[in-house]
């Protein structure tokens, strides 16, 4: 798993070299010109997380409705949403998710532009998409995503822009923030907040993440990352849910972690952060800056927060190994997962 | 609360009496004749899981491409995605979250035809949207959520039957078994298991909930309940979501409460709990009939699953209401809710 974390720089470089990039660009102008009026993704697992910040994204960069299918309407209930006007898009490491390949290919035959974004080429997903984007980030080793995971943040922020642009190329100021993706991933990593503060979460019983807007899928990521690696229970939240009732279950003895970016969802956050301080939380954030009422911060560098999902998850991703690691679990093979898991 | 969850036979009968069920039947109607593309639903907290229910409905039912509004694309992020074929619809009891009215306000300009689902006919929800429907359930005396709950789930339900008639009057054979319903929930309430269970849990730390297609929000809604009322943190997860990871958090010390229906979501939710079982973990189930390899079973009326939430919950907020007495906590006004809660 340490390895996987350490190739993100090196996955990130390769998705936005000539080669990648040029193909992206081509799927990008082909959803361009059909234009698509709403948008429709579905994933599960870890890649259910990338396909919600692409949502964000396709809502507030692309004005399109979009949303994440619930699988269980094509392949329980044998419904046949009408999809005619949709862009459904596929997310899937491994590609062989059965309700995920049935969901896009129900899609594909309803009469929706269809993506695939995965690892695997050669997949099902691949087979049954019209357009398929290759994440090419080689084999990930251990059991838990984290540099597949990052590559389909890429691949979806890359597709995306492409398409607001209209002829799937990239403008020169996106290019050029996107071009300094790798060398602020590695510096990120090389960060070793993630590994000292780990220790503290030895004895935790349950743990509470909060994001919101683009933070939102991070919180949801590294909840997930640290049930599957520590077994221990992970609450994720909307900073604006959290409110909404479950603000009751943080106490001294819950921690929570907290990503604030330097947008508007973190001036939401922020404000989150104050009222969970009031109950006396141990609150620790994902920040660029510091932020009041905080025991301590994972420090990322500031960037605009359509960008920050693809840092923010660093030190997250690291703290999760260590705190495995701490808890003397196996990181690489957690029990409990596989690569590829046949739900319908 | 316990006054409100007793209410709840009462609300679904005046529901489903002429008076409102003829104004249910022109908001569907309404809708029928505009023939929305889709289907985006926007709510907060409790109502949120309403939402999702109707989301379910809408995909199923009326094969419309359906999902939840995340509000802070709007409200934080000033984007404005292309409503204009939608039909956009708010559900708030109080009718005053500022989120959602914004959501509401901004579809409504947009050209979406708009629908306000509320407790309050005077409300701020209530005044933006084109078409409302009054839940007239009375005062909610408690601040958790329960009898508004149900009544969004049944004017859910109605209207979207009615906008599948066509004319938005409900079919026989529809109305025949939703006008059994008032006595199955009175039946359903009437049983003492769920106060009997509820000491069982008085020392967990954490619980797990599962259902999947229709029972998921009741697996969503009832870990909302026991978060806000026992301030113990409930992972809520769809039976397929589950094998995906996060099942590593299961095991003896960690009980299940799975919702498991008559029709295919209950089936599929069968083999998620001889998975969870092979776990050793404590599994309850809402369920008509015996599941093997569970603890105890909390006894719900055999209807079809579309139905089931409406008699599924009733149940869990009974013994959300006991945990809540066992743990020494007041389920009438727990700490860290109110009743409008204003986001942005």
């Amino acid at each position: 798993m340490a390895a996987d974390i350490s190739e993100q720089p090196e996955a990130y470089a390769r998705l936005l070299g000539a080669d990648h990039s040029g193909r992206i660009a081509e799927v990008a102008a082909a959803i361009a010109r059909r234009r698509p009026r709403h948008v429709v993704l579905t994933a599960r697992g870890t890649s259910d997380y990338a396909a919600l910040y692409g949502a964000y994204l396709a809502e507030i960069r692309l004005g399109l409705p979009a949303g994440l299918a619930s699988p269980s309407v094509t392949t329980l209930f044998g419904a046949r949403p009408d999809y005619s006007q949709a862009l459904v898009v596929g997310v899937s490491q491994s590609g062989h998710s059965p309700d995920l390949c049935e969901v896009v290919k129900v899609a594909r035959e309803a009469g929706a532009l269809t993506l695939g974004i995965t690892n695997e080429p050669d997949s099902e997903l691949a087979g049954i998409a019209e357009l398929v984007i290759d994440l090419s980030v080689g084999v990930e080793r251990a059991l838990p995503a984290t540099k597949t995971y990052t590559a389909e943040l890429l691949a979806l922020l890359m597709v995306i822009e492409g398409v607001r642009a209209g002829d799937g190329r990239l403008p020169a100021d996106e290019r050029a923030v996107l071009d300094t993706l790798p060398e602020l991933a590695a510096t990120t990593l090389a960060d070793d907040t993630p590994a000292e503060l780990a220790p503290r979460y030895r004895f935790a019983n349950t743990l509470v993440t909060a994001g919101r807007g683009y933070g939102y899928p991070t919180a949801r990521e590294v909840a997930h990352k640290i049930m599957e690696t520590s077994y221990l229970p992970a609450l994720a939240f909307s900073g604006a849910d959290l409110l909404h009732g479950p603000l009751a279950v943080t106490d001294p003895d819950v921690p929570v972690l907290a990503v604030v970016g330097g947008g508007p969802g973190g001036a939401s956050m922020r404000e989150v952060v104050t009222k969970v301080g009031q109950r006396r939380a141990d609150v620790v954030v994902v920040s660029a800056t510091d932020v009041p009422g905080t025991t301590a911060r994972l420090p990322v560098p500031a960037v605009d927060e359509r960008y920050a999902p693809l840092l923010d998850i660093l030190p997250l991703q690291r703290l999760t190994h260590a705190l495995a690691l701490a808890r003397g679990e196996n990181p690489d093979s957690p029990t409990g997962i596989t690569k590829v898991t046949p739900t319908r």
